[in-house]
């Protein structure tokens, strides 16, 4: 049988629903229900000049086999219609509604992954509704703690985050080792049960520079990460660190690891993002929905055109299929 | 006329005399003077199974056009006789004195650049000498305030940085106004002469995640970043930033620009060093001399064999022919 996937197209004034529509007809293993308002997928299709159905269903319970040229939408109904590439923070709700339902399908097993495009926190925010991101959103709908992780699959190169969004003076402070052993813990068991890898190996980075070179550079290393590695190595995982930033990113360590831990934001994405540039996603581990992303925003300025990049796309929803099709067999049996 | 290039092969019982010695014989349009032990250069060549003349010579002013088969070697002598692989701290003395009368060479303009082989900072400290690196140790002899920048260059990418090996926790503080000015300075300065690059075009990174996302995470790039950079851009230079470290390393950006700034170690040398493995280098600008550097280590294990991945000792090589001819030309016009 095949996954179903479900999306949310996001911000109705950015690219998303012109993905959606332009990617709706190739083949990728499953089927697709869109969370969105119909009438905008309509315009934009026509905007688009593409000719497709859009075909409403109540619930992603009763999507049907794959029909050619028809797009499966669970209706959204929008609150002011929406310009390609104007912001409108009256359609706020409407974006995160269209979220909240797709994880509800998901959690009633009427879809098997969640796929999101780009929404614009900015315009959220503006609305008045505190929010601070895609991530921590879903993570209040659902269960568990968040791990952001991005990969570049076609590279295999997937790296996992410690802390996120925080200023780097604030970065040394926000590491003990309860949310370091946490955020390993929920990797492992994400890439065990979610990506089907028996017995992943992952690379640690250290927090500072030469991986503070045996307490040189600063003593986090030998404080907390050390210990904690130590620790749950014991436990039988495999991890190799922390090893410094600047020399984990090549060819010795990479070659059989299957993720990368970095300690911070910039650490691990500038190089994430080189390399997987054009189609690198991004993963939200530890929760009990299984969600992709594409990594970029809504790029207002491109919206309603066909110009549009769509690598990230597709490689968040060939990741989102892959392990909708791993959570399957591990559920069967 | 040839440049020629000042070469210390650093570490007599590392793989730094190995890469002299099977380089020796190739061409890279200069001449080359080494500042060894000429009876351990000689050894490690026997070791080799490599015929070569070492010839020494009282001052890199009595180089000759080269001459077929023979390396020309200002010697300075060991305090013990090196063993390939085994460290050995009355030898620290030595490796300094190397570097000592290599800039010295070029202060009295026998040289016209230097290129370092691989040293050990932990056992020049052992033998008692408070030792930081080389780049502080040029800085101390020549004049200057050094700025490390690691380079890519068949690549095209080129990282310079603001701060280097301070703990992370130290970062934030350790950047202000005027140092960041007198860094952007300096790289600027050094594109234009030492490069030959009339109007450098530099990137650089905000500080925090996303450039600190309008103040959300973190304030150095609204207070301290951006009216830098603002301030310099009106003096003419062409400043774009302070951008994200994450997307700031892809084509969009990369392709017209001369160089990366960083704010930090981990930010801009973990995908330099990914993207340039194998001939990555080191240069120090800043100084009133030439310098630039392999970007390994002593790799004590493989010294006196053949397999050496000799990429990045080329690569320096080839950076200082290049720069001892812009700086020929500078001074010449």
């Amino acid at each position: 049988m095949l996954p179903v996937i479900a999306i949310t197209p996001g911000e109705p004034a950015g690219i998303g629903p012109d993905l959606a529509i332009l990617t709706a007809q190739d083949n990728y293993d499953c089927n697709r229900v869109y969370f969105a308002d119909p009438e905008m997928l309509h315009q934009r299709a026509q905007a688009l000049g593409i000719n497709i159905n859009i075909e409403v269903i109540q619930s992603a319970a009763h999507i049907k086999e794959p029909r050619d040229n028809t797009m499966y939408v669970v209706p959204v109904e929008l609150a002011s219609s929406a310009t390609p590439g104007v912001l409108d923070k009256s359609n706020a709700q409407y974006v995160l509604e269209c979220i909240r339902l797709a994880v509800e399908s998901q959690q009633n097993n009427n879809t098997h992954a969640l796929m999101t495009g780009p929404i614009h926190k900015g315009v959220i925010n503006e609305a008045g509704i505190k929010f601070s991101g895609h991530t921590e959103y879903l993570a209040e709908l659902s269960s568990g703690t968040p791990v952001m992780m991005l990969a570049a699959e076609a590279e295999k190169l997937r790296v996992a985050l410690v802390t996120t969004h925080l200023p780097i003076s604030q970065v040394s402070n926000a590491i003990n080792k309860e949310n370091l052993k946490q955020t390993i813990s929920i990797l492992h068991n994400d890439l065990q049960k979610k990506y089907g890898i028996n017995k992943p190996h992952i690379l640690v980075c250290g927090l500072n520079p030469h991986a503070g070179e045996n307490g040189h550079m600063g003593m986090e290393e030998i404080e907390t990460i050390s210990p904690v590695l130590e620790n749950m190595r014991q436990q039988g995982m495999n991890l190799t660190g922390p090893l410094p930033a600047d020399t984990l990113f090549t060819p010795k360590y990479l070659k059989d690891a299957d993720a990368v831990l970095a300690m911070y934001h910039d650490q691990g994405l500038p190089v994430l993002k080189h390399v997987g540039f054009g189609h690198a996603i991004n993963i939200t581990l530890g929760l009990s929905i299984i969600r992709t992303s594409v990594d970029h925003g809504t790029a207002l300025d491109l919206a309603a055109t066909t110009h549009i990049d769509n690598g990230s796309y597709i490689a968040a929803l060939e990741t989102a299929v892959h392990l909708a099709n791993n959570q399957t067999i591990t559920t069967a049996t």
